[in-house]
């Protein structure tokens, strides 16, 4: 298979609304079943969202679900933000390939696929199943003194997410969940979530999987100097190419391909976070196809939900990554969605409500 | 199968405390998994405490698990504390020996059985494949003017609760899920929660699954004049009987006999909230073996939830009880287990932490 050019364009061009007359009728059917009226709080919400995804009531099932973690590296890592060695992008593509990272034990729990796609990983990684060559170059640049990236190269990545997503759809996914690996990447994010949210790097630049006040030091100075060399009024794309990252641009593209095959997206901690901010402001009609699955405790995770009105489904501190919290919340969509199909209404309990 | 007497001093005698030893083995290999530290958050919290359950590491799955669904009625339903007529308890009770309820469909989803227990309910329940009759006596009296139950009530329905527990593990249930019905039971729980946390019943009283302003100063006024005829200094036992419920003693047993067999059961909202306060009281080691499922917005169910130290797993704004918050946690649980078993170590990756 090789790399469809235009596939992010195209995929924006199909992103509609959600469907609301889907909603309402979800919305309808929640209050005639065997429950007080709303006592089912966020499964009712979830509910009527996945049948306005698909356009239909009862909704689809959401599953079987796919998880793309998408890889790359950053040029940013030079700068000293992480305590990570950038071979542990490659190291790790190799054990999400061979099905012993975090993710793949959660997806397999959840009877979801992981697809691993390289779109940019600096060192070299062994070819293997479960794992997509789409390398558009080998990392970004160091985003705190130059772009990342060029716009060809960030359009290239956001190709490569728009062709998985809708190539997983053609395989039979009936939900995408994001997922990530990118030493260094929570840099990047920072700096996105700084410029779509305009709030200052100081506030949105978080200690990602565990750095000490230096280091923090050194990643909000890399996040300010990025921002200082970047025209935040340009748009979207521009931003992205600046302070952004392959495996950023891939989720933004990914995103925007599921709102096209109309899934529900389960959009996971900072990286996924960052990702739908591009993606929300290239295509807006694309935040009602996404679900919030977790609350990651990164202050630019934190920023970016507020920004973009989304409630998480979970909360359970977990900052890893990898798709990991978005995966968590996939029992939870599930049984929004068999609320609606399976229950009993309050009529065959013979009472109504008061 | 007759009720067994003693059932449940029986359990509190077995009742030991948790293993610590393998609480931190578990921790410990957390520690060296393809992971940056801590980085699955309340996982790894979970994970622990599961190993340390069990006393085996990694831990054992908790699954199956198997949903107890406590049936009874209530005498304070006499004030007007709920717009739902008393007979919805019987026809829900028929609704969830069928399949239909929003409980059932949750446990199918998770692979869980649910059997219903009738310890109480006032009107005539249809026999049922998956309901087991255990009435200690058709509902409690209205325990705004009187005690809801003698001593010896109180204690025949902890004995139901316990042996349903050391059956249901008998059976093969690796974990145990709360569950209840019975209309106006959170009146009796708010009376419970009051009493053992101190605070007063406005502050713990709610308006359940959904009350108008009315209806809600009788429920408080009903709470108030309980607390008033019982000697709060009197021990659990008298104050259980004194404000509590059949399914809420019921509950006390099942969580006490869950501890007992050593495996986790997973506590859902506000009514056994209340219930796990009588068993904490009664033995506190059982508490260690307790996971709250779901935080309840009913204001009783916080404060009971900050009273015992405990932190939900799930935040999802369900108020419909029938174990339904805690059920949605169980693949929370699993996944704790899973990581630990499943999971690559840093050695495999090849590289060591910063």
């Amino acid at each position: 298979m090789t790399r469809r050019p235009g596939a992010f364009a195209a995929a924006r061009l199909a992103v509609g609304p959600v469907d609301e007359a889907a909603r309402g009728a979800t919305t309808a059917r929640l209050d005639r079943l065997a429950k007080p009226r709303g006592s089912l709080g966020r499964l009712e919400v979830l509910a009527a969202q996945l049948a306005a995804i698909a356009g239909t009531t009862p909704p689809p099932l959401p599953r079987p679900a796919a998880v793309a973690v998408f890889a790359a590296d950053h040029g940013v890592h030079a700068q000293g933000v992480t305590p990570w060695p950038q071979k542990v992008t490659a190291a790790m593509v190799a054990v999400l390939a061979g099905g012993g990272a975090a993710i793949n034990v959660l997806a397999r729990q959840a009877g979801a696929s992981v697809l691993v796609v390289d779109v940019g990983v600096a060192t070299e990684v062994e070819a293997a199943t479960g794992l997509l060559d789409r390398r558009v170059r080998p990392g970004t640049a160091d985003l705190s003194v130059e772009p990342a990236m060029t716009l060809a190269d960030a359009t290239a990545a956001l190709d490569v997410g728009a062709e998985v997503a809708g190539r997983l759809v053609e395989d039979g996914a009936r939900c995408l969940v994001t997922g990530e690996m990118g030493i260094a990447n929570t840099t990047a994010s920072a700096a996105l979530v700084a410029a779509f949210t305009g709030r200052p790097p100081v506030e949105v630049t978080g200690r990602g999987t565990g750095i000490d006040d230096d280091t923090l030091a050194r990643k909000v100075a890399a996040v300010e100097r990025g921002l200082a060399h970047t025209d935040l009024t340009a748009g979207a794309l521009p931003v992205l190419a600046s302070v952004g990252g392959l495996e950023i641009a891939a989720l933004a593209g990914y995103l925007v391909g599921g709102a096209a095959a109309r899934v529900p997206v389960v959009v996971d901690g900072l990286i996924a976070g960052a990702a739908l901010l591009v993606a929300a402001a290239l295509e807006p009609e694309v935040l009602g196809f996404c679900v919030a699955g977790h609350r990651s405790p990164e202050p630019g995770a934190r920023a970016t939900l507020e920004h973009l009105g989304l409630e998480p489904v979970l909360d359970l501190g977990l900052r890893l990554g990898e798709g990991t919290g978005a995966c968590l919340a996939l029992p939870v969509l599930e049984a929004a969605a068999r609320i609606v199909a399976e229950m009993a209404t309050l009529d065959d309990v013979g009472v109504s409500s008061g």
